[in-house]
């Protein structure tokens, strides 16, 4: 399509994370045209179509399929439908913005990438953090040898608050689901591949995520293809808010990042100097990411140009993910090669 | 007008600021609508109507103030415009949001106010900064008395360049074009009204800025009507780019802000430790604040309550100005009472 | 006399001051050896030579002027007798260390700088802030070039409580007694000398201060020699803790230091992120530079170089006092060429 | 002894450390005296003497072990020589300061403490990190349950340059020379006790320390007795300095200390805002630490208490170092039951 031609696009999915890409396709990316929305519940489609001014609003996705007026999906429905919708969407010729994960299951992610592939469509995995200025930066200046050679990466990943526990049940558990976005990290700040990991883990927040069958704490040990090796430390709940740091340390130097903050005040007392907790959760934390991935993908369609997070790049945190859990399960260290599809 | 209904604003002067306004309307306050653009250079109107989606562009503004599906404007046009087209509009009924100052002369604020009251239409003043997240918070907790009774103000507000000699001539002087933001600070900041002052300064940055009358160094001394005392510096050129910090200390503790930087990284290396400059000038630094200042203006015409920052707000960082630069060329402290429209 | 010889010292007062010199020259400065101790006060002299091994101590300081193989007196007595004791020191031919000020009186202060250089002999004043490592590397920094041509000063300095009420009342006043090390900082920093100053203050802190005669708030207006001006603000009473803050601004960059704290911990906790205090106040906060400030002394009597802050650093602060004494009082800019003895 | 009398201390080793401790000892600890050292190499031992007017210098350490008027040894001499000069200290009724580690072998250290307990002499292992005001700090408040349960430990420990060749290959390796101190530490904040370990490393600062049989670079992990997990990472060379952070976190916070810095100045200039590197080494980072212990082992000694790091607390790291290191070479979880003397 013509560079200057907006992408219409159909949304799949209006709930949460739905909701927030349609608004930002609507108000902040300059070059896309949100043209329907489905969802399974219907007034969920229709009141976020009313709300962004969205012409159509649908409980069944295959219209947006079916439409050829719609170039790309944004698929933002159940984990457990990505692949299938994938398959569909690219059979039906349509580029395709689709949420983390793929699948938890590696077979039925391969069936998803080699239906784009065979359809020559586009497809953008929802790694947001990616486009984060923070992170953008420390792998900007990790590229640029600012820091030399690499040796340690440490990225400190804690969410505010656990999810519902009906969530945890499906939710293919820790790693799979939250530690996901840190291997992804992993593999972006350092331009390397993980290789092989150990995971400690335990319940320390809530027992009922371990009736659940999961675990809510954990530290995983990354070693790198290129030598280097790395530590992530997660907790579903820190009460200060949402903890994202990241520091690559290597021959020359090392670089970090802080975690963002509501405001820069500071207040000193008598009692001592603070500040302000960081943003709460992702959807504070990550609006400039969000929106930017959104541009990424609606540029790499106008310009018929690569997505900058492909298949690939949401197939290799599962591995990395089903590795650890292994690892967790088994109490050794897990070689990615001994994941298989 | 009903709640929940948009308000239809027409925008007059698409410079800069304009443009600014128009995108931040039309993309980012849910409340508003851009029914049409006046520019007396039409192609400015035109070219940001087409970008904005805009329906109408004009030359000629009186049009807009003619159309009685416009309930209000926001001026962007040239200083020396804002008094009369005020109450040019004030006449034809529509509320108003005007750039700051509303003019360097004070009998022709009052007479703009004066056409605002008597025709019981809205006035908001574009002092941005008071919707900045850290300066609200500031303020916030100042009037929380988190720092107990006030005695010291501290603001330090840097330009990352001078503008050009051009602008400088026809601007008023740093205290009318510049420090106008800082004193309308101490007023936000500390709810007190400043009542004296006393300004050093010098030109330091470039001499040509010298030669057209103006300074582009300076440092005022204020005096509040709460006994308190205050300081403000002041640079056309701070090198590593925008500077703007406040502190409020009292008798129970100290609230200030430190600068918002593009991203929180720290390379340590060999050298040192090394963080990003603060964001570069008010376009980036305020973004937030101009979005925040636009959607309070269209609630306050929504909901019919009083605008944030009225016409006395406009009208009292003026006379500090001019108190300010009588201070400075009489080499005195003058009181706010010495000035007079 | 030989570099590697100990100097021989004799300490005058024995008080807050005084015992904290005498524990640093006993323990700290390898140059020097505490000879003797006087004191008006016998039983004070005593318990400070008793508790750090001083062999003599004695209620009459004439014996240590007597004394040949005392090469050098420390002066920490009162300080209307400073100037005094100065005349009497040089006149036995001894190097001298005294607190600050010499006197508040300039007569009497040109009288003891006379004496001393008449006999030949060294004169160290205490500004001890100068050989604070922050403030020395800021120092450094300016004179290096790294900020460019000076263009503002910014000078926070804040006591944590204020001084009893029967010493504000012989303290000379803020000005003389608080901000005196502020002038000094101004000068040392910049390596230019003030000019004129304009000084704004007020009772906040604690009425019986006015009652004495005094201020305890303060915001001085600083212009220098080469062109650039400052701002100092003083508090007798910052909750918080010692608030002691440079900053430097020029043509190419600005150079400022943070309050130094007991510990580097931070806390993250629902409330938000919290440090320690400063550093509660001079003894603890100038621990360091008190001991290089003597063993600058010490190493500039073992070989015989000029001392790092003499006579004319003691008396030029004692005239910015002054002038801002006179300021305050009428409430107009003055010229330090309007201050004499 | 009486708790006001003084301690007379004889010092067996006056290598780097050794001098450090008699320097200490002779200027910054009130209730200790220097009264001999031993150095196999005589002309080291009396240099030290001379410098710090110590009255006896001696090549053989059993004559200060003879001494009647020596209540206590510090011994600073080569590791492989601590635990026989432990159990001949001991023998001959001394207290014993012991620079960490006792030994490598835990035979020989159980022989040492038994040595001890038989003769009812104080020990004091030189963990030296306990004593510095930030990890106080940070233990402080994890104790007083200001985090609530802790969750997860994390410390970075990185060292500015690796040390020589030689000392490599004699030092036990990386886990019980250099992570000891981290694995002191672990014990120390969390008040738990470490139970398995999992360590990863490799060589990347230096291919002469892999020759050598050792790593460079390591991530540890590591699991409490309280249910809790933690990760260490080393680095033998951080070009920025010495990098000594850690950071505990739980249910209710988390508490974390920075590094500390030569001076606390800020400099902004076009290429960004930049401030001092780490202190360089731990004789930098640690004096006041260094100085906190001997006052700690002098007191126990005068007040007849428990010192503050004993026996027990020397022996645990190894255990934790020599699981570590078979965790490295077996490529597997270690737990600390399965190494034993």
């Amino acid at each position: 399509m013509a560079a200057n031609q907006k992408v219409n696009i159909g949304v799949i999915g209006a709930g949460r994370i739905g909701k927030l890409h349609i608004e930002h396709l609507a108000t902040r990316v300059p070059g896309a045209q949100v043209a329907a929305i489905a969802d399974v519940v219907l007034p969920a489609a229709q009141a976020a179509a009313a709300q962004f001014g969205v012409p159509r609003a649908t409980a069944d996705y295959f219209e947006l399929l079916k439409d050829p007026e719609i170039q790309a999906v944004v698929i933002c429905s159940a984990t457990d439908t990505h692949a299938r919708i994938i398959q569909e969407a690219a059979a039906a010729g349509k580029h395709i913005f689709c949420e983390k994960p793929i699948d938890h299951d590696l077979a039925r992610i391969d069936q998803a990438i080699g239906a784009v592939e065979r359809a020559g469509v586009k497809l953008q995995i929802g790694f947001n953090r990616r486009f984060d200025p923070n992170f953008r930066r420390v792998r900007e200046m990790v590229a640029a040898g600012e820091i030399g050679e690499m040796h340690i990466l440490r990225i400190t990943s804690r969410d505010p608050a656990p999810p519902p526990i009906e969530y945890v049940k499906v939710s293919g558990g820790i790693f799979l689901d939250m530690t996901i976005h840190d291997f992804d990290m992993a593999r972006y700040l350092t331009g390397s591949e993980v290789t092989e990991v150990y995971a400690a883990g335990g319940v320390m927040v809530d027992p009922k995520i371990g009736e659940a069958g999961d675990i809510d704490t954990a530290i995983v040990t990354l070693y790198f293809a290129n030598g280097a090796i790395g530590t992530i430390d997660n907790s579903r709940k820190a009460v200060y808010g949402y903890d994202q740091r990241v520091e690559v340390f290597g021959s020359a130097g090392m670089v970090a990042t802080a975690n963002n903050t509501p405001d820069a005040h500071t207040l000193a007392n008598a009692s001592g100097v603070h500040g302000a907790c960081p943003l709460y959760f992702f959807i504070e934390r990550y609006t400039e990411a969000y929106i930017a991935e959104m541009r990424a993908f609606v540029e790499a369609v106008q310009n018929d140009t690569p997505t900058p997070v492909n298949g690939n790049d949401g197939r290799a945190p599962v591995v990395i993910g089903l590795a650890a859990l292994q690892s967790y399960r088994e109490h050794r260290p897990v070689k990615l090669s001994e994941i298989s599809a």
